[in-house]
């Protein structure tokens, strides 16, 4: 399984190359997807959460791994996590197992390196 | 465009059907199906507004009207679903356009009626 | 809910008009369609299931009464559709309920029609 | 099946209903949707025919119902929109048939209209 | 392409990792899934299929992988397989066809490993 | 990321694999494909826009890069294919977006190798 970090490394280089060559409409449906994250009536970390379950039932990987990124960043604790891949995988099916296990394990990845990067912090 | 109550009722129906005939998959699974919609790490609106998302990307209208009706019953307002309808077409796309288009008109029969019987209640 | 032979005239009707208008890619898909669930190393029963288990995980209401109809003509049991169906949830999620609830529905209608027909026949 | 006609003022209503509570997500990707098919690199015709194609194996009846009206407006012949149609069901196979049937039954519903207007433009 | 040995280490360490942090939704559908594909009134083996079918035309490789191995575990020939998967593609349409090229890929590595044990059990 | 190299030779083994052990259901089914993209009142060019966003929308990347090749093939230009994908992205959603990164690194690829081809025969 690829490591959050090739995952983020290569989003970035392609998303330069999508955004080299956009037209009017790819580069307003980019703009428009970071904005429908924002806070609002609801919280940018609960959006997070409704971008993840929609990414889990879709079964797109990707789309997983980058709300993962965000709802750490954002502060959820992994039983919060783990009760949105349960909505999902319980809607989607057994369908999406193969990418609750991905999820699971990146999910381990990105709280591991935040709790090294913790205890070093603390030294 | 269907009323929620004859959506309810219909479902209603239907539900107890697949119960009177359902093997032990069909029963664990329904039962499984209430318990993930639970309070928890998350609260039980969180846990709808997920089920709500994860219903309009995979554009099921019955999935939609069912937590909708949930969504009102827990308390959300409507900018918090007008929000969440908007991670979820986003995601989702164009395509999920015609059900946004009934999410709305149907939480406007759920919230109308709601305000109706209010009134009533403060006469 | 329409009921099976409201379907069955319909999809009758409009496969005409398809059928008329059709070109070459359009006619070779209808027959093929047909070979595919005739009997080989799995009999065309076993193939019927299949059909419906994968019109069902992809949520197709006309599809699914289709595949019922041909389940029960070609000799399945409640049990046997029942369990096919159970599969078909399992894998999909409870996004496919809805259609569980309808698919449970025209199946009682289709073998309430057949046990009506055998009683006549017996007088 | 709905006619064309009820299909277009049930989805008039419903964009203004949804318009008028929208957030600045939804406004935006309303917007967005308009501009995506205007004349460009590629001819508005050409996009509606990806439209139309896109609409087909994502199996959105009404994306479908709109695509084909905007197909008919642009000028398109029975025997291309047959084609376009003939691809999708190709690429999204037999569950799309559904679809494909109520397709062919709204473009004759669409043509037949236009016909018998422009008999009477003649006289 | 990955071999089947590989998904098969990887699956059953991911499921570890999740099984690990499970809750209880997670753990009642893992048991559920296992519930699914016992003997009942259609035998194991023909559920296998289904799952199969269903998992070819949701377009999930490792899912399919999975089914592959347990459909040649319960007995089911190559012939049997192949017309599973013509099923499937029919209902699927094109966009299966780079799953149902890396499921026979797959399925000849199976069934090949499997003809070296049993002439290494002959001598 | 494959190369579109290593993907089409890899999709030329997997093809002969399948069509060594294919049945008539598969054999009729992959002439049937090659049939859908040929001339008619829609030009091949034409056709193969269809085929990408009909794939980019179901995303799978093989298919992509398969329409992404015969695109170019067939002399669509950069801002063609660049208005395509924009349907697709906007019909199907920012779940669509890791696919449509890949197809433009893809396309990428695809034309440096053509200009580079075109810059030696200059010479």
């Amino acid at each position: 399984m690829r490591s959050y970090e090739e995952f983020a490394r290569e989003r970035e280089e392609q998303n330069r190359l999508v955004l080299e060559s956009a037209d009017r409409v790819t580069k307003r449906f980019f703009s428009l997807d970071a904005l429908t994250y924002r806070d609002g009536a609801l919280p940018a970390a609960t959006k997070e959460l409704l971008g993840l379950v929609a990414s889990l039932v879709l079964r797109c990987d990707d789309c997983v791994a980058y709300h993962l990124g965000r709802c750490r960043d954002l502060g959820h604790t992994g039983e919060e996590v783990s009760e949105a891949l349960g909505v999902a995988m319980v809607v989607g099916g057994s369908i999406t197992i193969p990418h609750v296990r991905r999820a699971v394990a990146l999910w381990g990845e990105l709280t591991e390196k935040a709790s090294e990067l913790e205890e070093r912090e603390e030294r």
